[in-house]
């Protein structure tokens, strides 16, 4: 076992944190925060803090090349990759194994200036106080993966990191907007579209993503810090009603055809069974029928002909997810032919798994948490994250602090900074247990 | 009691009807029909029939000016009014009592060819069948209204003219695609959108209007001629669910108020509280929600947070269109609150009420029908028309044939020539029936 200097701090954690990480992580993290954000910052929001960063879009590629900058100064090798993240190590790191920390820099068309971003921040802030002479840093890779907030699909940018397939082989992979592929979109912003950078890359100790909660609980139960050891897996299917358009007033009851009575009643009669199978094997299952296509003219003297519905739930357990999915297809098929309207029941996307993050590395968290002296709560995470996608290639965790009313995916999105530097804290000191775990166990 | 010529061929329409309307409405009928099918027309539909002649178009315009010219070959006085609409009788009758004949011109964006314009070219057909010489002609005018088909509102030229609001102070006068008003519409067609010949216009002895079915009733019953006895009237709702957008993933269950799954269980609740009411009341009554508006993303991970749904109704009874509104408002008010959404029960449009016509001219119009041999039945209209809003002015009525398939409002809509001549000849028989009553009766 080598001595290395960035190990140093832990010793003193317990004694004095709040003096040693405030150097750490006070100024130089809300400085890169605020330098990120000039990159597509719109002042909206209650806030002020709205950003506009799509993936690929000018104010993106400016702010990824800028962290490139950023890493460079740290004495890394930066680049922003044939796919359109950036990843940043030390060279002396080529060949060994590194813990990757980081998150997204791409934003929401209307987003906050945290989401995804405070990930990369306290990477970018662990990487800068855990760096050192040569031979002495800590094992470490910063990563901006592409495309988070899926302008081309579900995490298009970390699924094909993780799972090596080709970009144009992912589905969902187009713009659904505007026609245009991921693929292109990178090569109209310079990059090849390809990420031949990814092969040869890692080994990997593990993946560290830290995030804004995005949800309610962090802040009504008054904590600072949520140790997140699961993702929710996700199903989601489509449910069509087809009937006949007609006159809303010459078509009689008997031989009007009604898709919009059929998905009323159906809907209703799903959602009520989906309910009771999440009451009965996962009370924290979330569930809804959020979207409702109508086709034709949605006019008040027309019988509508043709609706579909999208039914999305999640839950940490397979179990809960596959009950759910049975109910609300029975449901659906009850109803098929009634009234004359036929009902299709079908997978509107591919069932995410549920995601259970590696024990010692949520342990790692959860002691730094603990030595902190802040209030930290184990948690499930109920959105998709890079690290869904990282936790089934490399051992995995996430942080999540505080988001203000919980709002994200909008201007409103805000978090106190004192939160945010409590945060990088127990972030920095994870990190530091993290490797000191590796070093000791001679992974390294 | 003068002798008039025009009264003659009802001696001779028992034996010899056939003949003497072959002649009258044949020929005439079918070149008035296609020369003003060539306004407009589309060549759209599976009969080639399309027409598309929206109100103040300019082949609506044109239409109306050759109307004009037509009317003034039967020697009438005729132009197009203020508000667009184009009547027509002889100079002869300024001053006394007549019978006003017609439908409207104007059709939907994507309409047929018989819609409006049969009710015009019978009018036509019975004042060229029923002209002579000075001083003998039948006391007729012939109408064309403006925008029956509701570019504007619903029926606002029949409407105003029925009742003498000024248009621009119609409800629902704005054309909703566009922010134009029907004055502004009017004046871009070089009409004043004013009407100020409605003025002095009148007195009348009543209005018959001729229309195709637009259902299914006659041609599934093999019956050649509808003698419609009432027109239903129409209730029309709004429903509007107010929750809160969020994340649907991070947002638990408890805390989320999700308007969709609102609007999904009371409006099956709606529905069924409204088919009881109509069972009990008026088997015949017809009623949906056709119509469903989503505020914000649609998105299949967004929980909604406002949906409105738009409920209407019909019945030629007003104790059913009240019970309907009421157990649509109970069972939408009974929902208001539930799991955090906010439910609203609002009027949409004022009720119509519905409209009995007079039963004299039903009498004339059965009377007409059975004496020309062919099947009649007696029927209700389910949708609205002009003679709805002219049967609260003067006595009215209108007569059905069948439309293929019930189609309507679509290129698709087409009838048969040779039931279009017999529902003429029915016209006609019709027309001189009323006019023989009420000058024997010494109306005149």
């Amino acid at each position: 076992m080598m001595s290395c200097r960035w190990l140093l701090p832990l010793a003193a954690s317990v004694s004095s944190a709040s003096a040693a990480n405030e150097a750490e992580c006070g100024q130089p993290l809300l400085e890169f925060l605020h330098e990120l954000r000039t990159f597509g910052a719109t002042g909206g929001g209650r806030f002020g803090f709205g950003v506009s960063r799509p993936a690929f879009s000018e104010d993106d590629m400016a702010a990824r090349r800028w962290l490139v900058t950023r890493l460079e100064a740290l004495g890394m090798e930066a680049a922003v990759d044939g796919a359109g993240h950036v990843f940043g190590r030390r060279k002396e790191h080529r060949d060994t194994p590194v813990l990757l920390l980081g998150s997204h820099s791409d934003s929401q068309r209307e987003g906050g200036w945290l989401d995804g971003a405070l990930g990369v921040a306290y990477a970018f802030t662990a990487a800068k106080a855990l760096g050192g002479e040569a031979g002495e840093e800590a094992p470490l890779e910063v990563v901006s993966f592409q495309d988070e907030e899926g302008r081309f699909g579900v995490t298009p940018g970390s699924q094909h990191f993780a799972h090596g397939a080709a970009l144009w082989e992912l589905p969902d992979l187009h713009n659904r907007a505007g026609g245009l592929t991921y693929a292109d979109a990178a090569r109209l912003a310079n990059v090849t579209g390809e990420a031949s950078s990814f092969e040869g890359r890692g080994p990997y100790l593990g993946f560290f993503e830290a995030h804004i909660e995005q949800g309610p609980r962090l802040e009504a139960a008054k904590q600072k810090i949520g140790v997140v050891e699961a993702v929710v897996g996700l199903g989601q299917y489509r449910i069509s009603f087809t009937g006949e358009q007609n006159h809303a007033g010459s078509t009689p009851m008997a031989s009007r055809k009604d898709a919009l009575a059929a998905a009323l009643r159906t809907g209703a009669a799903v959602l009520d069974a989906v309910e009771a199978a999440a009451k009965s094997l996962d009370p924290e299952a979330v569930y809804g029928i959020n979207v409702v296509e109508v086709e034709g003219p949605n006019s008040a003297s027309v019988v509508p002909g043709r609706i579909t519905l999208i039914l999305q739930f999640r839950s940490a357990q397979t179990g809960a997810l596959d009950a759910m999915a049975q109910a609300a297809q029975g449901a659906a098929e009850a109803h098929n032919g009634r009234r004359g309207v036929a009902v299709e029941f079908a997978v509107d996307r591919a069932t995410l798994a549920p995601v259970q993050f590696q024990s010692s590395m949520v342990s790692d968290l959860a002691t730094a948490a603990e030595a902190s002296g802040h209030e930290f709560m184990r948690m499930t995470a109920r959105a998709v994250h890079d690290a869904s996608n990282l936790a089934r290639k490399t051992p995995t965790v996430m942080m999540f602090v505080p988001s203000i009313g919980g709002i994200s995916h909008s201007f409103e999105e805000h978090t106190e900074e004192a939160d945010l530097v409590v945060g990088c804290d127990v972030y920095v000191a994870a990190v530091r247990r993290m490797l000191r775990r590796w070093e000791t166990s001679s992974e390294l």
